[in-house]
């Protein structure tokens, strides 16, 4: 049984992914459909592509990942479907994959793209404004029925990729961001277990506040104090235990953070 | 394998949807599930109403699609279950269907409902709050399992239906108000492709604002504009491009629109 | 096919949802998931066992209950699968199954509990901050594949259980407190037709307010009007028709009531 993830911005409102799976489910009947997330802030192209890079790594090989984040709908903006390593993702060409895209750089994958240029995979009607009913959702449904990717549409060698940001080098440590903060308020940042390995003699520096050293999890700090640790997906975060470091730092999205040896 | 659609006003908080899931479960063990949306605001019953009559085209014959948004429950308003066309229907009589039937009517689709008058299709003890739990999903999960229509209840040819928004021609156009905004803050207005088909030499008056000529798509205006478009329902919508219309115009359901021609 | 429920205070905004289910997936490609509710507030373990209590009996026999609702996590407190009577659990030792523990107890059906100490059923790396994923998800699918509780871990006689909030008796009633507001706003309290039965010549004194006598049913108050009648759990509870009795009191959980015979 072939899985469909679904990532959206359309909250869980007003139907929209119903009718996402309403269209899978005539085309697709036997296929399983999971939800990633519905609650990605509205067209927050990146937070997708993010929350996609996160996620697929956890799925089984062939899940697809249908993705609809797209500002650009109704543009000259491309529609793509992708094999990123084992995982497949279809939806718009605004960077969506981007994560998914270097992960498997990364790791060696092969990756195959095609731009979706064939309507015999899309519902006869296609509207200006929603391409994730008229296209996405039919070619994710005939990509889980067995069709080929290369069926789907022509070879794509530049799919768009957002800059991401990077964690840089300083005379003292590392100069980062926060790129996420969860639902709980934890910060977590451009830079991780990667970039920093067994260098764990340092202190954080963000909005005034000196924290660290790191902590191995939240049960090493006291309730409401305000810890580092290396998150599940090996970022580094700010938190505070059983608390909201979002709220007690009143912390933005790309706020920056130093990272100091000592 | 049979699907159920659910629609609620439960939201996802308290657990009340998971109930009806395991009831329906219980009776039907190898039923399809899809949630709709749980979000309908508390007993905004046309609100409901519309949220499916946008969605239920979209799956395949024979869905059926329960729905509870119920603030009659435990009075004299009874429980249905019906085919409108292609798609059943489970729920109270208070008007949920009634954009199901109108479609339905208009292409000439047969119609067939049932009062819910056989208690031995529902769990054994029936609360007078919980109808959704007690007596729709078992309901629903037994038409799953191919109990047919007519062994539910009783005939019934007077279902209730709500009085619909419709738009009324005037000397220069037409008159029409706000009838759904969504999660984007896109609002749909009760008039369409149906009434304006190819006349689309108008503008929209709207607060105050002056809005037109029709665009295609949302790639047409820029970042920040007030634009009109048919909406992927074929509505006539107001939108700010990638910006909220609902924010920048303070707008309300029922609010009024004037449609000028030129 | 085994039906496994998930309960989180995870949101549904990051993914940590979808990485649960992509972890089960690929452990037990065939198991059915069903999600309770990801809106518990933030380490509310005491909300999310009262939840799985309203909700675990719906379900059919075998059912597994993966909850992860843990503020605990990467301390000392254990991780836990059990059945109790014929549902299912695993997640944290930190009390979230106390409803389903005593309602088991109460109505004498069976208990086995095992502590989770065999990382063969777990991921290959375990992180220290997210045990959902890591831990209680892979045993969880386990357990669905058809391994036996006791192979998942050692036995454990005293799990860990909350105190619950239980009415008490006054001279002229009982004394009981809010343990429950759900989205509609209906204040649940500690007390209801299990200790009140058929004794129904009382009035409920709240806030200030004289509440009574006890309606059957919603449509027998007036629309806005505050009643007190048995909810759907069979817990007293005071509602405002068609309204928000939390919002018309501005009632908190842990407010207390009073219950006079008259």
């Amino acid at each position: 049984m072939a899985i469909i993830t679904l990532l959206t911005d359309f909250s869980e409102k007003d139907g929209y992914v119903g009718i996402l799976k309403g269209v899978i489910l005539t085309i697709a009947p036997n296929v399983r459909l999971v939800d990633l997330s519905h609650e990605i802030a509205a067209q927050a192209v990146l937070a997708g592509a993010y929350l996609l890079g996160r996620c697929a790594p956890y799925f089984p090989p062939g899940t697809i990942h249908l993705a609809v984040v797209d500002p650009g709908v109704g543009t000259a903006r491309k529609g793509i479907a992708a094999r990123l390593g084992s995982q497949f993702f279809v939806g718009p060409d605004n960077g969506l994959i981007t994560l998914l895209y270097k992960n498997a750089v990364q790791q060696k994958q092969s990756i195959e793209i095609v731009e979706l240029d064939r309507p015999q995979y899309w519902l006869k009607e296609v509207s200006s404004t929603f391409h994730g009913r008229d296209v996405f959702a039919p070619v994710a449904a005939h990509l889980a029925n067995g069709v080929e990717l290369k069926e789907l549409g022509t070879g794509l060698k530049d799919p768009l990729l957002l800059p991401i940001p990077e964690a840089q080098r300083t005379a003292r440590g590392w100069s980062a961001e926060i790129i996420h903060i969860d639902a709980f308020g934890n910060l977590a940042a451009s830079i991780g277990v990667q970039e920093l390995g067994n260098e764990l003699n340092f202190q954080v520096y963000f909005k005034g506040q000196t924290i660290g050293p790191l902590k191995q999890t939240f049960g090493a700090g006291k309730p409401g104090e305000l810890i580092a640790l290396f998150d599940s997906a090996g970022s580094l975060a700010l938190c505070v235990v059983n608390g909201s470091a979002a709220e007690a730092l009143d912390a933005r999205l790309g706020d920056a953070l130093e990272i100091q040896f000592y």
